[in-house]
């Protein structure tokens, strides 16, 4: 390890936007000790029935506030900063990380659009959030015209850009709001945004215009594409493009209107912007070729850093320096982990058994396969391998002797057959993924993560940090600052991890061998066209209720 | 409708031996008003786990003390003709229905084993119940013999003899015990063996003797046969053999023992022998070709009459007189209904939805596919179409969003579909399914009593009486005193059904035509060899627990 003299003993802030809230950590610089935290709720949250004018928003709609991103920096930075007791002299810079792709349109000096009087009243002004999904059929389009004209980087995202993607998103502006979509000088992820706001000047880091902006090999979509997808749209590239950044340089110095805001010393450095799993790689000690984080909460983001571009099956994306500078960082996903456990208990364990500690401690007294079941965990779609948000979960083997904690142990180890389905994607692109780093709200289930250790048949090494993102910022930002000369060195001073705190035991791996046979079965047949029943029942529901919903409108207008 | 004068104004009495009670029930025989009703339940109920002498029972074994039987006799018809407030000596005859294949080997006077003081301690002295299901491998032995003698009865049901029927029983029996197998000069159907208790003299009836006894054109499976599944099994007919009787006949009259027991006159008739769902057709005015009744309890039988005999996929068995005199009788069933519903409500209902009546309520607010679902119902096995206790059930469709009483919904449907299954295998076969009379404890459900009008397109009759069983045993007894001619005619004027209660609505019919579609493709995927996953997970399963099972013994031991 080495470290840059002086800013040795000095300290940094992370702070990590989530999408209720934002969190500020302040870290030793040294070692990367947590000295003090605090959380600022935005107050409008996730803006998704109404905007706050009252102006109300069609179904899929998810919009945020940014001024509500300014307020965590008025007050979850010296909250603190207060917290930790430190003399706000000696903070040497801050980092910032981000939900994405969030992102929303500016003006040419940064005032987002929905700050501008007359345009307050216009929805597609403000922030889209990560999850706004009423952009699909613009992906559609963009994915077909991809394949159609066999663009060289549709490749690099497992062959299908997502709905939540700046693409997408912009495309929905545009055939939805000409005039708004006309009056964005800037499209830019929020992550890009507090950065300036931080320190006055727009960068663009390489994360978000990699996996969410289509940048690939130095490149944009041509203006060729877009204009095929819309003449209007040929020029979207102008919206985005600016001062691209690595990931851990220093984006400029606080300004003094953002000093005053945190109580932080005008001047000290800013870090380039980032995406909240991929900050989290540095907090992991997770940065090396090889070593897979996985942050595990609701549902679970991977990354991981391979030495070579490659192309693997329903990957989020491959970025040159998406995670570190020097490598190449590959993004992969489940959609459902935690929300189907919590689904579990809020819907199908009865009285007595219906929380996590009681099904956990019933679940884990039994062998590997005595419940008889798999399931396949796409209660909330299926973002892996097969990226399709209109297959829907099953589960198999169920008789009258099962118990509710057969069915909830069943659901733990789908989402690790889950797993396992993208570690092997990865190794059969050639991306090697030697053991596994588990971040995030999950790691404390310990029946969980021996199920995940027994099937991936890989050691699992646990974050030590209970603020992975935030503690990542602030990595970012110490190498921001000079105290650190790469990510990887400071990272190895400031992340933490307990190392292979689980490893797999032969006779279960083997016994669970068994069993993801028949679950990757059953995932190919009914995800990959041998049964497509998930996609029909889905459209006979959604025709089912639209036709409900139809009758009713009737009924009222009739009435 | 005829009837025979001067028996007209009198009484009748119908016995319906349960798994654990009898009940009797008194009927007059000119309209089948049901005057008076009494249960008696058995002392020693089922016996598995130990003979009430304390010697233990292996796994899968279901004994039934015969004395139990006796003292729904000796409490349950004086308890009920005194309910009616009828004059006994206005009774004119008693008619019983039994549980099958509920079975006993006797002395030659029809004295059971069991009560033979040196065999009291023998298991199978006993009498084995419907449900004891020890005797799979000899039911498997069967199977294949006759396949690969191409014996022509096997066609008769459906392909498979079940575990449960006289020849495993049997077979077992000389198997594990063959001095019991030498000292049984009788094995008789309880269903029998009750009416030889009743009148003295020992007769069988052509229902049991066809759908458990493999009776078929006036013969029993040939010596011949006999002795190459074991040589010492050549001679089992001789102990099944005896004189046969067509249901409604008349088997003898009351013995002085017996009307000091029961309170009934000395010589009044005794009907022949017969089954509780078989004989439930007599009571629903059921037994017209083409008209289905389907006992829907935790099981459900389904038996109708035909004009020929065909062979159905699947079915339980065809037999000539089997349900009344003059037609062939079919049987088939659906190993859990009420059990799977009753399966959901304990296992996988949270707290304040976990009743039937609020599950049913919630669930019937949606339209038809609103859920997204489909499922298998095969919680407790198939054996309806697939014959196969080793499939399991499954359900496809769920989303973050399914809610429990969208699951509960489905399940009920998956019923609905199996039923549907059966009726078009009866209709391949051309054997006519005209329209469903429904029996048992879940006529009261609305809900399900329209899905499974909507789902076979076919309106749904119910019963009219709450007691099916009893009182199509009384019509029987009807017919033995001669009241009437026929079981057609005491049918017509005794029994009751509102017809048509349920009608399938032509749109919803419609809508569950596309789900039945998605139920077949899975129940031919998963039960026909497209995927054995099903199969697999019950041997996994079962060589989890048995390992598990030998590790609590080693450690017992070594402890």
């Amino acid at each position: 390890m080495s470290r840059v003299d002086g800013a040795g003993d000095g300290y940094v802030v992370g702070v990590d936007f989530g999408t209720l809230s934002g969190r500020a950590l302040v870290v030793r610089v040294r070692d990367g000790a947590e000295l003090g935290t605090a959380v600022h709720e935005y107050r409008d949250a996730v803006i998704s029935a109404a905007l706050p004018g009252g102006r109300p928003l069609p179904p899929d709609w998810a919009l945020q506030n940014p001024d509500d991103y300014r307020d965590v920096l008025r007050h979850a930075v010296p909250a603190a900063v207060a917290a930790a007791g430190v003399d706000p002299a000696r903070i040497v810079g801050i980092g910032i990380d981000f939900t994405a792709c969030t992102v929303l349109p500016t003006l040419a000096d940064g005032t987002p659009l929905c700050e501008v009087p007359e345009l307050r009243d216009r929805p597609h002004s403000w922030v889209k959030l990560w999850k706004h999904h009423a952009a699909q059929p613009h992906a559609d389009r963009v994915n077909a015209l991809a394949h159609e004209r066999r663009e060289p980087w549709i490749g690099r995202y497992g062959g299908k850009i997502s709905a939540e993607w700046q693409f997408a998103k912009g495309l929905q502006i545009l055939a939805e709001d000409p005039e708004v979509y006309r009056r964005a000088d800037r499209f830019i992820e929020a992550a890009d945004w507090i950065v300036w706001e931080l320190c006055g000047v727009e960068t663009r880091n390489v994360c978000t215009a990699g996996y969410k902006g289509i940048r690939q090999d130095g490149h944009y979509p041509s203006a060729d594409f877009l204009a095929a997808l819309d003449p209007g749209f040929a020029d979207f590239v102008t919206k985005l493009d600016g001062p691209l950044l690595p990931l851990g340089a220093r984006a400029g110095t606080l300004t003094a209107r953002a000093a005053a805001w945190t109580g932080l010393p005008e001047g000290i450095a800013v870090a380039a912007g980032n995406v909240d799993a991929h900050v989290t790689a540095a907090s992991a000690q997770a940065v090396r070729p090889g070593r897979m984080v996985a942050i595990m909460g609701t549902s679970t983001c991977h990354v991981v850093n391979g030495t070579h571009p490659a192309e693997v099956a329903g990957m989020c994306g491959v970025v040159d320096g998406g995670i570190s500078p020097g490598a190449w960082g590959y993004e992969a996903g489940q959609s459902g982990v935690g929300d189907i456990f919590g689904w579990f208990v809020a819907n199908a364990a009865p009285a007595g058994v219906d929380s996590h500690e009681r099904l956990t401690e019933l679940a884990a007294a039994q062998p590997v396969g005595a419940h008889g079941l798999v399931a396949l965990d796409w209660w909330n779609g299926n973002r892996s391998l097969l990226v399709n948000h209109d297959l829907s979960g099953m589960i198999v083997g169920l008789t009258l002797a099962t118990r509710p904690q057969d069915v909830y142990r069943a659901l733990l180890e789908s989402t690790a057959y889950g797993t396992r389905m993208i570690i092997e994607a990865f190794a059969d692109a050639g991306v090697a993924v030697d053991d596994l780093v588990i971040a995030g709200g999950l790691t404390t289930n310990e029946l969980l993560m021996q199920i995940y250790a027994d099937v991936t048949r890989r050691p699992l090494n646990i974050i030590a940090s209970a603020q992975g993102p935030a503690l990542g910022s602030a990595i970012h930002a110490a190498v921001a600052a000079g105290a650190y000369p790469t990510i990887h060195e400071a990272s190895e001073a400031m992340g933490r991890v307990h190392e292979a705190v689980y490893r797999p035991d032969p006779d279960r791996a083997r016994a669970y061998d068994a069993l993801y046979a028949e679950y990757r079965a059953l995932h190919d047949h009914f995800g990959r066209g041998g049964d497509d029943v998930m996609l029909r029942l889905r459209a006979i529901r959604n025709a089912a209720v639209d036709a409900a919903a139809r009758n009713q409108t009737e009924l009222e207008v009739v009435g």
